[in-house]
């Protein structure tokens, strides 16, 4: 058989798609595990969205940059178009508007894969694992809340106790791009020269329109309010007398920062009162969070209270997701593990009972095949059953 | 809001889809954490492989059927068409062959949804949950018993005491095909028609050949060996002095069916020497099973030696695959968990403190939330959190 460019070939992987080979996949359903199990000890319901869906609902009121980033296929039973998910937030929105409906607050987790046509970032992965809570049907700051703690635990399951958070706040920019007199089709462009955080064309632009100065300076100024917890004094001064929305949001975010701070004391805070980027359907409160050498956001997530009006109910809601991948990555490997028993390949029916019953006990136990050697190294393990003075015992393996 | 028509249809999910609500999802999250950990403590190794791949490596050599499976779309990055994975097996065979190589045994395990173009069967759903495990690298019959055994096993973990097992042998047909002298092109004729047990199309078929009578006979006699135990006597018997390969094929089929026997003394075992359908790269034994009140298998498998050739490394292989979703549906729902702590609005640090506290211990804790009516049957708490004398208290919940 040949091992040739031609079989090298086949095997590649398509750009940022990943396979896990057993330590990574170890990592990775242990972090798994343990974030559904502390979603639900938050009251958080798991849920198991499709994988795929007709665009016309998995799409709707998204937004372009959703649209471009799901992979579209023919229906070969309807002739429809499916699309396979790439984020996983609007299949429970509509879990909570249409098949799963609870008068009062509805809580879900879920985690699963999603696919993206294109990496979002440099070195980002098109198939991350996706893992999230969503909370429905209330629009107070108390659900902010509580998500932003649940996101600060998610880290600390991975052992990150101090996280930088990045806090921002949708309903900024559109406060004072409306006190500004900007029709429609201007905050769209205003929105997405902010969202590409393109501070000099966004200059150019500002001066082409018909704004009075003090308008224009404002406006130009947006994508410099971040910083510490004085960029909201000083947004606080700025919008005085020129949005009562803008300032009633800087008043929540405000709130919201200072209960986690004393919730989560070592919390490093950064407020963007521009930062819109890679935020779709999102309505007010938006965060994000991040770790020492890893680029990206890990977690992020916010309020987005309109995704189910067109599936016939409007719910408040607000949620977060994190890369369990990318999570993963921030958890030392540690030594190899070396646990388990070693079985020689037998064909007495007490040694399969041995073997049943340390199993039953929590054992890994690895029988041997006749023609096979023991390599203990990949057999990972560090003991042996054997045959001594008529009973099977476990000894060491050396 | 219209909840007018528009709304439902926009929510209507494909034919052969879907969601899984929180009492489904606790019941396949749970059952899926077992299958893990049992293949586990058996030595097999999880993997997670990746949702797409090119189709040059996700399809090479395992025929017609899965192709047709198989949701195809075009890479944007490439410009080369991408596959769902519509099978797990022959990613973990190729990950065998070239990422994760072994010298001796290689035992692995996983779990992940596949999707089909279409499904598989009337009632089948086109987003099953697969788990699974796959020996390499060992030809001898100590292999297939592992897995064989290990399907078993699986069933148990759903409550299936006792199950019904099929068994068969790809070789067989393979064999007598080759002794009656049928080309190639004949010989997947015969197979396509033994797939579909197209006895009447057989039997005219046939006829048109040149063979003698007594092969004639033997081929068309090939769809009724099926039944119990007893069959392989009787097919002893007309292999006889006819082909040796279709003779030690029987040899191994009773082999394994006497340890199986009395491994799984309960085990009810159903032999059909012709059975083929569904298996389309297999090489040897193959093996399903069944349980009262679901039509389709619930789980199988069988051997597969062929694969890794085209990636350069040719090993013996063996394993199963079970329908998750499937499985799930045997172990009966129970009355619905009320179990958690539910804790009432409250911007108290003393309480915030006393929630952490009871997550950390393992409770299930629900906060309340300001603007929210507390419905105990949603918030699904037994126990309420309440400050008494100063201290907060775990109250029972009437």
């Amino acid at each position: 058989m040949s091992t040739g460019p031609a079989n090298v070939d086949r095997w590649l992987l398509p750009d940022g798609v990943e396979e896990m080979l057993p330590a990574e996949a170890a990592k990775i359903e242990a972090l798994r595990r343990r974030l559904i199990d502390t979603y639900r000890s938050w009251g958080y319901d798991q849920v198991i969205p499709p994988l795929i869906e007709y665009t016309d609902s998995l799409l709707i009121g998204l937004g372009h940059d959703l649209d471009l980033l799901t992979f579209k296929m023919t229906d070969q039973l309807s002739g429809r178009t499916l699309g396979i998910r790439a984020d996983i937030t609007p299949q429970t929105a509509r879990m909570d508007a249409h098949s799963f409906r609870r008068q009062g607050p509805n809580r879900l987790c879920y985690a699963g894969h999603v696919l993206h046509t294109k990496p979002k970032g440099p070195l980002a992965t098109r198939s991350p694992i996706q893992a999230g809570v969503e909370l429905f049907g209330e629009a107070g700051l108390d659900a902010d809340i509580e998500v932003v703690s649940l996101m600060l635990e998610t880290l600390q399951l991975a052992g990150l106790e101090t996280a930088n958070i990045d806090l921002g706040h949708v309903g900024i920019y559109r406060a004072v791009a409306e006190a500004a007199g900007l029709s429609a089709a201007e905050q769209e462009t205003f929105f997405e020269l902010l969202q590409h955080k393109a501070i000099s064309e966004l200059e150019q632009w500002l001066e082409s329109l018909s704004l009075s100065a003090e308008f224009v300076d404002l406006l130009q100024q947006m994508p410099r309010l971040a910083g510490d917890k004085s960029v909201l004094d000083k947004a606080r001064q700025w919008f005085n007398g020129v949005s009562e929305d803008a300032l009633a949001a800087l008043d929540e975010l405000e709130a919201i920062a200072a209960v986690i701070e004393q919730r989560y004391p070592g919390t490093q805070m950064y407020f963007d009162l521009s930062e819109v980027r890679g935020y779709n359907y999102h309505t007010g409160l938006i965060f994000a969070a991040y770790a020492d050498g890893i680029g990206q956001a890990i977690a992020n997530g916010g309020r987005y209270d309109h995704i189910g009006e067109v599936f016939g109910r409007a719910r408040p809601a607000t949620g977060f997701a994190v890369d369990v991948t990318k999570l993963a990555q921030l958890i030392s490997d540690g030594p190899a593990a070396m646990r388990g028993i070693y079985a020689a390949a037998s064909d007495d029916p007490a040694q399969w009972q041995a073997v049943r019953d340390l199993r039953a006990q929590g054992e890994r136990v690895v029988c041997g095949l006749a023609d096979q050697p023991a390599i203990q190294e990949e057999l990972a393990c560090d003991r042996q059953l054997q045959l001594i003075n008529g009973d099977y015992q476990v000894v060491e393996w050396r």
